[in-house]
Formats: C-alpha cells, structure tokens, sequence
C-alpha cells in the first residue's frame, strides 16, 4: 500500500516515515508554492534517510487564502492550519488514496480536526494516517533520540521546507521583514541531520 | 525500550502490536481478576503472533467499582472504561515506564481521553502510546486484510480475553443470564486467528 507522507525535513515528518516504513510503501510529498527553494533541504533530508521523495506545488490559491487569513488575524496559526488542510486536500483531489501526515497527539497547528480529517475522508474516498498522534511528546522524543540526530534553532534560522519559510517569504517580499517579526513568534524548530541505523 | 501492551487477542490490540514491533522490545499483557480462563486465548493468540505475554492479575477493587457502575448506568460503556483506566494505571503504578494500547480514534470506548492520558503520564511519570489513534477504520481494516486472518462473532460467542468476558460473568454468577442480556448491548468481536507473514 502506497502512502504520500507530507514531509518537511524536521523530526515529526522523519520520525512519522520510520514507523510507516515496515508496512508501507512510502512516499515523502513536499508541497510549495514555488517562491523559494526551500523544498530542496526536504529533497536532501528525504535522501539521507532512504526515501522517495516528490516535490508538489500548490495553487497560488491557496497562498492568497493563507496570507489574507494571518494579516486578518495577527498570527501565523489558522493561516498555516489553512494550507495544510488543503496541502492534504490537494494530494487526496489528485488520487492519493493514503495521505500522511507528522502531526502529533499533543500540536495544536496544523492538526487536522477529527471533524476535518472525516471531511477529507468521507469526500474523497481517502484515508489519513497520522502515526504520532498515538505518541505524547516525550514518546515522540525518545523515539527520535534513538533514531537521529536534530539541529535546533529559531525557525527563520533553520533550512527546512514547512509552510512557516514560504508564508514567512511572501510577508518579507511583500511587508517587509518586521512584518514577519509582528506575524510569527519566536520558537524553535527542529531538522534532522542523520538516521542512526 | 520495553512497551507493555494491554492484550485482548482482538484484532485492534494485535494490529497495535504489530506497529510497535520494529522499534519497541513488545511484551502484551492481559489483565484477569482471575475469575474465568479467558486470559488463555489471549495468551494462545500472543504466542501465534510471536510475543511475549504476561497475565496481570487485577485488584478486586476494581471489579467491585466497575459492577456498581455497571448496575447503576444500565448500560456498560463506563465501567468498561473503568477497568481499561484502572489497568492502565495498575501497570504504570506498578513501574511500567512505557505502557501501550489498541484503542482507535473511531473509539469511544475504553479510548482514554486527553485529560485521563495526561494524568497517568504526569503522575507517574511513565508515556501511554496507542498505535491506532493515527488510523480511522478503513486504514485499520486494510492493515487488518494484510497481516491477520480473523473471526467475527457475537461477543458473548467469541472466546476472547477482553474486560467485558469476565464482567459478564461476574454479572452471570450474581444476577443471572437475563440480567447479562438487559445490560450488554448486542456487538461483534474479532479475534485473531492467523498471522500473515
């Protein structure tokens, strides 16, 4: 059984692909909306640790939705839960018949709602996999303990392919950059930067 | 690192297993208040499947606390959420570090909610994981249609060692078959009987 696991590179994606890994067969999906190459650190991370990797871009829609969301609301949460929804929206409307996503038990953006993730389900005849929201952080974190070894640091200084880099991008170009500082808080993010076998 | 799994010889718990096998050391377990043998077909189903097994045996408090719930509501659903709580926190109380079980997020019943979960974890400082919550029904099932071969039946039919056997017979023994009847809700049950390599 084939599964499209959006991936960006940071510990939830790459863990979520090790425990798909034994029963299925995985596919790491970056989405973007081509206005950076941050998919390209995705592409790498994909590579070091053993999967395929395919790259999608997404309707300048979505982009367009997203941004008008976060100026409206002063804050990055709802704009970002927005594009996932229709990241996975986007992967189930063009055939994946198993989407996964990284999105553990205890995140609260950009977890689908039960009531969401039915939505996606029951309409297009899909299911969604989410393998860590049966993990609470510190599960999740020894899991990765065990299987890698992350690079920490504030999300604007980390080379990773989320939904944050992009958003951030289209603010700088179009705001400029003490935009971005008003719109995102300040936390940190996580890359993984080796698979220990 | 050793994960104790809550056991049924159901189809749920030996898909949990499954999942937790490449990246935990597995032992299941199947709680008893030692009043019928059911604990046996779990143990049979542990051994066809290739695990290590161990039978807990549960304080009769607990018993005590769950037939009066059962009596009082009618209806079983809270007392078998009694029992799985009880038995969890038996294990974690009792040293298990990593305590695992099948619920799914389609459950209602004895899924653990947020707050229970958070509890157990913070006061014994131990890490509930249950595998399925990141699957609804369909994924469940084509996982299930892979790995197992398994029986459906009535689930006063079906020789399984989950709580509900025993509460049944304690219910039997004191108020007799009618009364099991008036407060057990008709519903299938599966076990599993063959493991596809």
């Amino acid at each position: 059984m084939k599964v499209s696991l959006l991936f960006s590179g940071g510990k939830d994606s790459s863990l979520s692909a090790l425990l798909l890994e034994p029963f299925f067969d995985v596919e790491l999906v970056t989405c973007t909306f081509g206005l950076t190459e941050a998919w390209r650190s995705a592409h790498e991370a994909a590579s070091m640790l053993g999967f395929a990797h395919r790259v999608v871009a997404l309707p300048h829609e979505i982009l367009d939705g997203c941004t008008a969301m976060l100026l409206e609301d002063g804050f990055p949460h709802n704009a970002i839960k927005f594009v996932h929804y229709r990241a996975v929206e986007h992967l189930v409307k063009n055939g994946a018949k198993l989407v996964a996503d990284g999105t553990r038990l205890n995140d609260r953006v950009p977890k689908l709602t039960y009531d969401e993730l039915q939505s996606l389900e029951y309409r297009y005849g899909s299911c969604i996999i989410r393998p860590l929201m049966g993990y609470s952080k510190p599960a999740v974190m020894a899991l990765v303990r065990r299987y890698f070894e992350i690079e920490e640091n504030e999300s604007d200084m980390i080379d990773k392919a989320d939904y944050e880099t992009e958003i951030r991008h289209v603010i700088r170009e179009r705001y400029g950059s003490e935009k971005v500082r008003e719109l995102f808080p300040h936390h940190t993010q996580s890359r993984v930067i080796l698979r220990k076998r």
